[in-house]
């Protein structure tokens, strides 16, 4: 569809709202898809939003709302009357309203919950007591469950009967008269089956499920294994409870993603919009590793210290320090990095950590030799033209060379084992991030360029 | 269902196998879901897998295969016939067999293109012609298009006679006699309408579409804005050429992420997983990073070097030098993995930039008095207990705490604005890599550190 720029079509619906014309009105909306439609309402004055969620229709307000955005809500909700609010409610597919509840402060989500028919109230309960990031939390009920006895006809009045609103009308779940679950079917072999046929003979008792419980990543990576676009949810007596779509997935991979690459970075997880956030809250997240952080490297001034004699004696090691310590570290980003990526994704158990072990010592010690050969090649060039290595060049460019070749794979060790470590101790691996990692390695590189230069230099 | 150990299941495959009794193989491999078994499969002697290929159902065959483990599938057709192959690959769903013919060398993929029929062979090019990791090549064409003048009853009947295979029959899409897109409706609503109700009357003339030649990024977006299971693909002239759908955008979404991560973590991204990657592979991905940073770093000792009159006159300060650059860079990490993370999610535009560096100013301006605060007292206590400070270890503590100060806001700074600077010169965003920002905050805070105590201890 062509798309109006959104300030002239803001302005229509501000005149038509303003002429109380709500035949056009209704057409105008009808054009545009919720997900278009909503962050322009947004933005809307929200006695006008009112109006037009009062003016249309039920199934429309309901897709709306969902992707209205996260200020808008509650405030339109205010201006509401207590009606609207509960037929919006109820109309919510379960889901989304499971997320929009969860959003609420306790007590509002309370009152939220009075507003609902006992049998919405019933599912929206049931729903939020899953834990936050479980499977249970982004079920639907828009499903359709038929039995095993019954024709294709019989199923096909089944469906028309029950008609669900939402686009996962893919699969149709076979259980007994206990909901027990037995099969999921093509709704296409529905289509192409002779109408007498029975359902029972459509099964072959073979699909995939989740549990409620299941943490959403874990869900992802059943669903990145069997490509559905949508799976059952079924509970621990079989039962089947809701579905899960993979659109919802797409949501819980980049919320995941997000959440991986934030640690990484070496902040907590935001939680909100990095461009959104307020302020002071995302300082504090930040402050919160930044401390700890500089706390851990406070060490290395200790080491140092120790080191204060041999620093008089050789000013020219100081010069090093940076480059040597930060090869560490940022070896040890890498390998930290690709082992909690690898972790996520579900490429090997901790159980092979020897395995990961012994491709870090082999691809460490390369790529030490390959910085430490640049580092000392650079030393003697540059002894050629200055006078800051003497009077030993080639003790400075040994030492160097040498210091480099174990930091980078003491790096690489560190970075790839500690993911490991802290997933065995129950921990986020990502929580070794990158500057994590760093920090690590650059107390314990100081020791090693400092011990380097003992045997050698001093 | 209950699923057996796989071992067991390997060893009884491999007994029906030998006794070729392959009307029980069916049998148990039809309680199977096609992910479930490649993976195991792929562990038989590939004679096995071949005459087990040769036994399964065409359409379980296609399943199984496209799944196998990449080394798996070049060795299964090397034993099957050319009639075999042929069966097999003009089997595959479009999409799948895309991916399949992308991943061999050149010749080899244009001698199964040869054994495609016509029609699937066109089919085969023409989405091999659209650039890697487009929404072309991953279209499939299994969708089902009617047209407005037809009636639901129709409708049914045609999408009864082409029947296709995947379970993508959610949306019916209506074109008009020259395959533009005019539309796309639920298959829910087919079932529930009047058998004599036009198509036409159906319509809104509402939906969403992609272009074959979006970036597999921005359909990303696209997917996770509607919330679609599948979306219709349409050419430049508003032709539906294909679908795309949700369960192959989660593979998608692994792997954006993945190559983020992997970048965000100084490397390349090494394009396979981290497991079975060869090692030299892996060394060269990741050396090239390490050595532009290690360069990049060797800026430091230059820069030291010019310092070096004070460094003997004041040997205290290098015993900060590590503390303080690391606390810079470790702030342009977090800083910089942020904004590329809100970047990739579209949360703002490049025109925002100032937006970002006002925030980042604030954050890291509060930031860098939390740090240099503590960097202050630290000094000032320990000097209570220790002489290393002596003489002067209040200007010491005014040093480091002064330098903590503008290193933490310059590193936040130059964090969050190079993603930007790269965005508009055209590069991956993600290449200023937690370590690519420490690195140039390391040699840039240097000058700081060194600045302030000229003005403030020498």
């Amino acid at each position: 569809m062509a798309r109006e720029t959104n300030s002239s079509f803001k302005a229509e619906i501000a005149a038509l709202l303003a002429n109380k014309d709500s035949a056009a009105l209704k057409a105008r909306l009808a054009a545009w898809l919720p997900a278009d439609l909503a962050p322009i309402l947004s933005e809307l004055p929200v006695e006008q939003l009112a109006v037009l969620f009062r003016g249309c229709s039920k199934e429309l307000g309901a897709a709306v709302f969902a992707y209205l955005e996260h200020g808008a809500k509650p405030k339109l909700l205010k201006v509401l009357t207590q009606a609207q609010v509960a037929a919006l409610l109820n109309e919510l597919p379960s889901d989304d309203r499971t997320a929009f509840l969860n959003e609420l402060p306790l007590e509002v989500a309370m009152q939220m919950l009075g507003l609902l028919t006992p049998e919405e109230r019933k599912i929206a309960q049931d729903l939020l007591a899953y834990p936050e990031h479980s499977v249970g939390r982004m079920m639907t009920l828009d499903y359709v469950a038929v039995r095993p006895a019954w024709t294709v006809r019989e199923s096909l009045d089944y469906i028309r009967t029950h008609g669900y609103d939402r686009e996962t009308l893919n699969m149709v779940y076979v259980t007994d008269e206990g909901g027990h679950m037995l099969d999921d079917i093509r709704v296409r072999r529905f289509l192409l089956a002779d109408p007498d046929t029975k359902v029972s003979t459509l099964m072959d008792g073979n699909y995939a499920t989740l549990a409620p419980t299941d943490d959403r990543e874990k869900a992802l990576l059943v669903f990145r294994k069997y490509d559905r676009v949508a799976l059952p949810v079924t509970g621990p007596d079989h039962k089947l409870i809701g579905i899960v779509t993979a659109d919802d997935m797409l949501d819980v991979a980049a919320a995941e993603a997000t959440e991986d690459i934030q640690k990484l970075g070496g902040s907590e997880a935001l939680d909100e919009p990095y461009t959104t956030i307020a302020l002071t809250k995302m300082v504090k997240k930040r402050a919160s590793w930044l401390v700890v952080l500089f706390l851990g490297e406070m060490l290395t001034a200790t080491a140092m210290s120790y080191f204060e004699d041999e620093l008089a004696k050789a000013i020219v090691l100081s010069l090093f320090i940076p480059l040597v310590i930060s090869s560490g570290g940022n070896a040890g980003s890498q390998a930290a990095t690709l082992v909690i990526r690898a972790l996520a994704l579900g490429e090997f158990r901790l159980r092979d950590w020897w395995r990961i072990m012994r491709r870090e010592l082999a691809a460490g010690l390369m790529l030490g030799l390959i910085l430490g050969s640049i580092g000392f090649l650079r030393i003697i060039i540059w002894s050629r033209f200055s006078h800051i290595y003497d009077p030993s060049p080639l003790r400075v460019a040994t030492t160097v060379g040498t210091a480099l070749v174990g930091i980078v794979l003491w790096g690489s060790l560190m970075g790839s084992m500690l993911p490991l470590i802290l997933k065995k101790l129950g921990f986020d691996p990502a929580t070794s991030s990158a500057p994590f990692v760093a920090t690590l390695v650059d107390v314990t590189g100081l020791i090693i360029y400092f011990t380097v230069a003992l045997f050698i230099m001093l």
